[in-house]
């Protein structure tokens, strides 16, 4: 490098480093000594490193960034900008953290392009990217062949010490290193400082040898500023391709702020008027002038964010070469990448009739046949469970496990680490093309829910698959029986929940969601046999679609709504015929999702819920937060607002008062009888 | 030890197994496999390495045992049964799993004496006996003297691969190895299975590795067999006082069972009756008797779990003596530990005038002032944030923190770890006497529900402060704004909520939670300044208590009826005003806690929401489920049920309407002017 170009580097860096502090002095608000720690490294990523093109943010093949530490999104707004980015502009950066900018206060996936995920809650975009590095190599595994490394990208990562503090990047670290996850690169930015203080006051695991015992490539980099070290460090990093990488870098927070560099103070605030004058004066920069960018500096990132498009090109060359070689392939991957289903998939999924059924099947059975059924059509549905494959049914059983020895297996072992499968999932849902599952009990999506939210925030499509759905589960007890689950999960802005009354309403449960495209599905399934609904005699499980339908109606208008989901569907049934026999008139509906019924019109809801009738019952094994809506100040409902009990099944259900007996009963009260 | 001691020893360990495979066999449904691997780790927990008297389980300074791997709970119900626990007979072993019986499917506190807290959710017990750890160094700091080791216990557990796995367990090592809790000793079950099978399936970590990089002292036991081996391990471990203490010992799970021994078959199910009478005959145990305990083993382990009465009458002893020479701070420990609190704490709550604070103060701040007028008067008031103690206010000014060099300080930095904190402050409420509260933002409370749900099942009272509780957090965003966390905590049943009002809402909120003791309580404050409600013209903050209460009526029966919770309640106060000058009479509620007001009896809450005034509208600035109820099918809500923005606060507010002109639109509306 010239002393010409050394000195443009250097303005650079610094560059970044005034935008992040003026941006944040602007909005009053933000974290401005991340960024000016980090340019370096961010020079490094956006200038060799990394394999991409700005005016291409959506090649498929190129390399993915995440912003861990998302509090410091400075960083990767200013690189988006000068790498050239037609997404965002300087107005953009001056309207950092204001009312519908693209630069919101932590980088969010789909307000602007180059954002490969939406991060902010410290240690989910560490563990997104081990999912992201997990769809990398799946499609890899489907669709490279010899000659043709169509997918041959890498992961990278800026991650902080809270990010590293955190169980769910524990979690997927250990997860990334048995995996093998070679494509992996992340930086740690280790600048000693959180908001209480020095990081030593919470924090003095050696890290470096936690990572080694997790499988890692671990190196450390004693200087944050050292460009040469950093980017043979990343170099190295490259070439290790069995083991994920992390290279932990010692930085100063707020680098260049003369009073506030390594202070807690830097963190989180703005460093304040004056002190991001005498920043500017220590880079030289005119400290009057604000989002000050030198020609020469953009004219050089420009060249660095455009570096990619000959490698963009030779891999459409490439592409083009391996669509005519593979079409078939090529169609599958061009149909899924944009969101869409193969032709005839749906004809696999399958039917039950009661007479092949006497004893009822579980819906976990159900799904676990489903899943299989589908699974020759669906050749990028992969997923697995956080060790719980046995019990939800969740094993492609002709397909082989992904493992380190098997980048291309379709069945995942998550262990015990449902946060981690959680954001895997929705890295892998980051990867266009892919569809990923996971699985575990209802009760431990409480151990999930940070992801669970973030998949709802960047309305993507993860299948979150939860079993042993309430105290049906038995015998395990209190800890294991859901609750509060239905009604925390249902509570998701953009999450659509399903709980099938049966077999058949368990098949179209997993057709909806895979069409589903707009954020993620929950599908909750029953330990225990549920009796197949007739589909002769009541209304055709297609209409799960609808949220809500009328499973038969009364003769007349009806004295009473029962209204129902899951299990207790089958308990409505039963009461339905009870009460005809005592000549009440009741109204059946099956109930399987509050989401997909708000969808529908009013003239739908209206006919399943007319205004007149407003005796109605609902019927779930869970808590009531949330029914008094649907059975109106005239109902009532068979809800569960306590813990539950160790004991088997049928006993708990009538201990809780899940009895046709007790719907009966409640259906005839409401009615003053 | 002789040849017929020996004997003995080796017969009680396989009556354990035994046991064990009889009980789940009998129940049809459970773990018999990891208590057959663990019976020779429970023999020497039970009758040497421990110091517990089973006729006197409450004993305060006894050693505490976790069965982290809950699952495993056959383990501790047999020996809680053979030691000689007079809360559990054969009897509640034979009704293992059923109905009501004490011993449930996982161990629960408050069933069982013995049980020293609720385990079966992965992690959970490890991370919860890091909070007991802290618990018990707190009790020894501030009440052992020179030559009175009052409160000299540790902390045993023994702990799975799946509780190794998850995230809690890892933020939970982290922090005890950096506080450097020497008096922890786990031991690891490395049995090598889990329910997918070899656990080299998802997890081949070096985790000895691991616990050194945290700071653990770790010893590797290759033969979980090796009952001297063990013995040894823990003695070694005892004479580490600085470092917290992993024993990572090689079991094979059904130990003894020919046919499932190291199959993942013997994890979660029966062995079969024919393969339980194997085991028997292994063992040369008669294949026909279950249940069986010889009586000189019974007597054996009678006698090793009297060992400790001994030392309980010298503790005893040393505890009169002591509270001769200390009679203040025994005075004091005893009224903690009754679970009361001393003389004239409530005295030192804080009020505020209008006058005072002609900006607001938010509640956050109006908490923290709280907590530091209180902190004298209440010296186990304890507690601290994950790494956010300057925004959520939560620091006592005048005390030290408690770190690895002052384990009785009374501020904690559990670091970046929710999840764990949330853990912590489990284990530090089973340590009766202390009262201990932990911070974060509301939206990461997401991280720590599964703790939340622990301590409202085993009705304990950890403080769950939560600030930045809505849309008002402002420019951060999306990822950092709770919209359905309110909701979502609410459905917890067990649980208490408190949102605020105002300052003197707040310090009522704080009294109340003090005096609160079934189940733990939520405390949600604001970021933002909130208008002082004046005492003098509204209904005063003390009435907090009653969950819901009128701040001010109508002139005459009111025309509608508006309510709402913590920052939105100044809406409501100026929309009256706003209402009167237009004719129309509203009464206002605040809306503090829902589940308080529930506790109300029928005449209360008839007088605050009286059946005829059914125009309603609930104005709080979080999801809408679960306001129906209160509003009624004629009532309306003013809520959220999108995700935020980064913005400013005002800005977002204004934007999801909230603001005085839209309370008074809609309320106006729903009586159709």
């Amino acid at each position: 490098m010239d002393t010409k170009t050394q000195e443009i580097v250097q303005a650079g860096i610094n560059t970044v480093r005034v935008l992040a502090a003026d941006a944040v002095q602007k909005a009053n608000s933000g974290h401005p000594g991340t960024p000016m720690s980090l340019a370096p490294m961010g020079h490094v990523l956006w200038t060799s490193a990394m394999r991409y093109n700005a005016k291409s943010p959506h090649w498929p093949n190129r390399d993915r960034f995440i912003l861990s530490a998302g509090h410091a999104c400075m960083l990767q707004y200013a690189y988006l900008y000068l790498t050239g980015y037609e997404d965002i502009t300087m107005d953009d950066i001056k309207q950092f953290r204001q009312l519908h900018s693209k630069t919101a206060g932590h980088p969010e996936y789909g307000l602007l392009a180059g954002i490969e995920v939406t991060t902010g809650p410290l240690g989910q975009g560490f563990a997104h990217g081990v999912g992201m590095a997990i769809g990398q190599q799946y499609l890899a595994s489907r669709y490279n062949k010899p000659g043709y490394d169509i997918f041959d990208y890498r992961i990278y990562a800026i991650c902080s010490d809270g990010d590293l503090m955190e169980g769910v990047s524990a979690e997927a670290a250990s997860l990334a290193g048995h995996l093998k996850l070679g494509n992996i690169i992340y930086l740690y930015d280790d600048n000693h400082i959180s908001i209480e203080g020095d990081t030593a006051i919470a924090f003095n695991e050696d890290v470096a040898k936690r990572f080694e015992a997790y499988g890692w490539h671990v190196q450390v980099l004693p200087d944050g500023n050292d460009i040469a070290a950093i980017q043979d460090a990343l170099e190295k990093a490259k070439a290790e391709t069995t083991r994920p990488s992390l290279i932990k870098v010692r930085t100063h927070i707020a680098y260049g702020s003369p009073n506030k560099v390594d202070t807690a103070g830097a963190h989180g605030a703005p460093l304040g008027a004056d002190e991001v004058k005498l920043v500017k004066q220590g880079f030289g920069f005119d400290p009057e002038v604000s989002f000050y960018v030198a020609d020469d500096v953009l004219q050089y990132y420009h060249e660095a964010g455009s570096r990619g498009a000959k490698d963009e090109a030779a891999w459409n060359e490439l592409y083009a070469k391996w669509k005519a070689a593979f079409p078939d392939l090529a169609k599958e991957y061009e149909t899924l990448a944009a969101g869409n289903l193969p032709d005839g998939w749906k004809d696999k999924l399958p039917t039950y009739k009661v007479a092949d059924n006497p004893k009822g099947v579980a819906t976990r059975k159900a799904s676990g046949e489903t899943l299989n059924a589908i699974a020759d059509a669906l050749p990028t549905l992969i997923g697995g469970s956080a060790d719980l494959a046995p019990s939800t049914d969740t094993n492609l059983k002709k397909y082989p496990s992904f493992n380190f020895d098997n980048h291309g297996g379709r069945n995942f072992h998550f262990g015990i680490r449902e946060h981690a499968m959680g954001a895997a999932l929705n890295g892998m849902a980051l990867t266009k093309g892919i569809i990923p599952f996971g699985a575990t009990f209802l009760m431990f999506s409480e151990y999930m829910r940070p992801p669970i939210r973030l998949a709802a925030i960047m309305k993507i499509r993860p299948l979150f698959v939860y079993t042993h759905d309430s105290i049906g589960l038995g015998e395990d007890g209190t800890t294991h029986q859901p609750i509060e689950q239905l009604a925390a999960l249902r509570v998701i802005p953009n999450i659509t929940v399903i709980r099938p009354a049966d077999a058949n309403e368990t098949a179209q449960a997993w057709r909806v969601a895979l069409e589903h495209k707009d954020g993620p599905v929950v599908l909750v399934f029953t330990r225990q046999n549920l009796a197949v609904i007739d589909q002769d005699k009541y209304a055709k499980a297609t209409n799960l679609e609808k949220g809500a339908y009328i499973l038969a109606d009364a003769d007349k208008t009806p004295d009473v709504i029962l209204m129902a989901t899951g299990s207790e569907v089958d308990l409505i049934v039963k009461a339905q015929e009870k009460l005809k026999a005592e000549g009440i008139g009741a109204r059946i509906v099956s109930f399987p999702s509050w989401e997909l019924f708000e969808k529908q019109d009013a003239a739908y809801k209206e006919s399943v819920f007319p205004k007149n009738v407003r005796k109605r019952l609902a019927v779930e094994a869970g808590a009531s937060m949330g029914w008094h809506k649907w059975v109106t100040d005239e109902g009532d409902t068979i809800t569960v607002d306590r813990f539950g009990e160790s004991a088997p099944a049928e006993q708990i259900f009538a201990e809780f008062g899940f009895t046709v007996d007790n719907v009966v009963k409640k259906a005839k009260a409401l009615l003053g009888k």
